[in-house]
């Protein structure tokens, strides 16, 4: 874990590991599909017997969807089995402890297939009736998208007045890029002002909390042994990917294919005192 | 999850589990020693076969000295492998990501044991020279002890200021009760302090974080196969026991022996939203 | 300051002063109209020669429409020069430090009369063209109202990345009441949402920010000389009025009816160290 | 208030005011004495007939010690009545508000200065008896020295467990600097600190709070009458200097004698939002 800020290839860095975690905005696709080199990188590393899985703070859609999306985007190999995501830890949660009663959700009718595999009957904001919430069990926090801000976030405040409940928030990424140069609020800093607002504690998940990294361990460690440092968690992003891949005794890559720019990169390090292992410019093979 | 503030006698809660996981500081013991009822409580478990092991954010000693002292104080059947500490934590990460250096610590030389497991040289922040630091390669908050705190602080600052180095804080507590109405600064927030001064991000281990819940988990999935929700925790505070047992999927109990009175439990539970499953008087049996 | 929740009458109170501020929301009126006995008090104390002060947390509208609101609620004696809002704080700031280009405002059109005030050209949220940013100047938050929360907020976050200008906001409020018992979020704790997204350093306007009261006692001084303790500020929120009375000098009362309950106050004093001189149920005279 | 980083001589800016006031560290001396060419400023400025004012976030001393220091080290012209320091404004605060029982304090004995002026015993908080609290009335953090972190620190968080009184902060600086190349914690952190711990809401003085600025204007419109934007404020901090002076409607300068570095200033102005009117070397004149 020395502090080294040089540039090196991909390749060589990813030889030395058996199982490859990688974050998947940034890194494997952008705002403008799969970004250069990774098709065949990953298709590489497959060749090679690499465990290759994806860990996502996305909640936004199934494991089986986001799958069906990288397939439709050219990207192969990557199955619904290889995809750990937030939504799922919330989803688990929700599985363990709400046993009864509405599970209330902010986000899209699609993201609320999390919800429904609980088993329990579920409900938008929207659609809440803030004269009828006996039976509100927990509320969930899902995608930035599938509701009015302005009315249905002073609905959630009122709620959380009214009803004490767990709260979830099954993404905590502040922002997400867009395009080139712009970015949208995403769900954890909704939900982080809501929160501030209700002074009630909400129950995060997604990177950099360990339940993800240890979630994919485990799946992991069914396939075959292995220890934590023999993985290579790969992320673009320091203060998720890399300080919770760190924390969880991985070695850590970051790659500047997304968030992080090379010139940020040494100030971001410097100022946040997160040391990646390895820093390359993406995970294209070959590219110094 | 009902929302539920009836307190129960902790007999009639624990009979439903295999498994207990207990909170050490406000559950089994305090400032006065043993708490009255939990030793006949531990022994009663045991004999009905239940696991039990203890979760806690301590750092400053090893679990097999924690396991003395249980025993110096009348408590049988807590012996070293049923200890998980947040020292431990801390440890794992050192051994997993610091292979070169020398790691520096803050607290007593006792605490410095888990430092000197990694099998690297150690050194005390008191014992630091700021001219001698090229070789300084991680830094360990591990006690509230053991150093002068206006100039080893001082001192720890300017390390930060001039060397990049990952920083540990092996004991998020806030506070530890010293008397019946009076408490000591812990190290978690001696640590916060610095942590916002020199605006780095430290690695934080201990309750609530789901690491100390996993590795507790894993080591019970040795003894016995059994499912999350067949597992109680039980702590006396709700942000770090009671969430952090919620978040991973746990049964949890609040007890009142400790940090949280009655009167304070139904104000803390609606103001924060953390709502355990059970409330019970303290571990003894039979109390209601 | 001694610590004292014992209720008292306002007329045994406010004999001792000859100026008092009152907060308007929860002190004046309420979401249905103005609060018993407030009118008669008013009256009263003009009539012995008291001065009354509005200071208010209201950037949604001018100071003149703030007074004719006032009266068509019934609500004599309250002209506009004897309101004192933080949208005022925030347009003599603009008038002071931005000389030259376009502002931008997020809130209503109506809101946006002070920014007119200032002589530039303005231009809503709403109406921004990201690729046409070159010459605005500073950005100011003044209503919750007015715009659409999701594009726009996402397009205000964007628009801090691409250019580095002064944010202001015109009200620190968090929340505000719109029924017996449900609130709707402020344009403060939106603002800072965003402030925490950009990362930047906005500039708050509003109590418990003193400029406030600074400008409500510089203009008594116009009016007659007097001492900071020779004014009582009243207000029914410990952290806005009361501290921010309390640091500026003042003579505080807390009112009950408004955002604080006889309940919640001893708790809510207790836990701050937020210590108001008196506690009063309302400003309606003879009560006790 | 234009972002422009070009650096400008300091002759240059201040020629177009009449008031100047002036940060005290990093701008007027540091660690080592005098800054080049301060003093020939000062008089010059003097000569031109410019009023000169030291605002300063020091309540380690009182202002009549604060001038005497400025002679020692060699520099005329700053008597007494042209120091604002954040420690007086501490002083008004008790003065106005506690009238009655004993002022305990954090610091040295020399800072006690300010507590011993309002009329009432005091007492350090070394030599406070926690059985023998019940006629403190206040507390104020006024240093960092004169006292032992430790011990002294875990009493002042039980005093505010038992007591619930105003606790003022007379010094909000996080850190200040002891040589080129490091810090010293300041009081503001040390009391950020057990505020956090004791969940209390502490009343904080010093820039970039307006209440120093408010004090200097009022000082100065008894010497002559002007407008704030016809007042230069020069400081080395963004955040405290440069924020509130720009808040408080002042033209603001930023000096590269102290805490910021050319290298650094482009960094902080554009990651804060926080801008200067002017850059300049120091105050040194004719240095460009």
């Amino acid at each position: 874990m020395g502090y080294n800020t040089k540039l090196r290839s991909f390749d060589s860095v990813v030889k030395k590991y058996k199982t490859v975690f990688l974050d998947s905005f940034g890194v494997i696709k952008n705002y403008a599909g799969i970004i250069d080199g990774v098709k065949e990188s990953i298709a590489d590393m497959k060749t090679q017997g690499k465990d290759v899985i994806v860990l996502t703070n996305d909640s936004s859609k199934s494991p089986k969807k986001l799958a069906e999306n990288f397939e439709k985007i050219g990207l192969v190999g990557i199955s619904e089995k290889d995809i750990i995501s937030s939504g799922m830890m919330a989803l688990g949660f929700l599985k363990n402890k709400i046993t009864k009663g509405r599970i209330a959700y902010i986000g899209t009718k699609e993201s609320a297939f999390y919800v429904e595999e609980v088993g329990l009957p579920t409900i938008s904001i929207a659609d809440i009736n803030l004269d009828d919430i006996e039976d509100i069990s927990a509320l969930v926090f899902l995608d930035d998208e599938g509701f009015d801000w302005q009315s249905h976030l002073n609905k959630t405040v009122n709620l959380l007045r009214h009803k004490t409940i767990p709260v979830i928030v099954a993404n905590s990424d502040i922002t997400y890029p867009t395009s080139h140069n712009e970015v949208n609020i995403a769900t954890g800093a909704i939900a982080g002002m809501v929160e501030k607002i209700s002074k009630k504690k909400f129950i995060h998940f997604g990177k950099p909390d360990s339940q993800m990294f240890m979630f994919a361990y485990e799946q992991i460690l069914e396939r075959r042994k292995l220890d934590r440092n023999e993985i290579l968690m790969v992320g673009d992003t320091l203060n998720t990917d890399i300080i919770g891949g760190n924390k969880f005794g991985l070695s850590t890559a970051l790659v500047l294919s997304g968030n992080t720019s090379e010139n940020q990169m040494r100030i971001y390090i410097r100022s946040t005192g997160i040391i990646p292992n390895y820093i390359c410019p993406s995970i294209a093979m070959n590219t110094i």
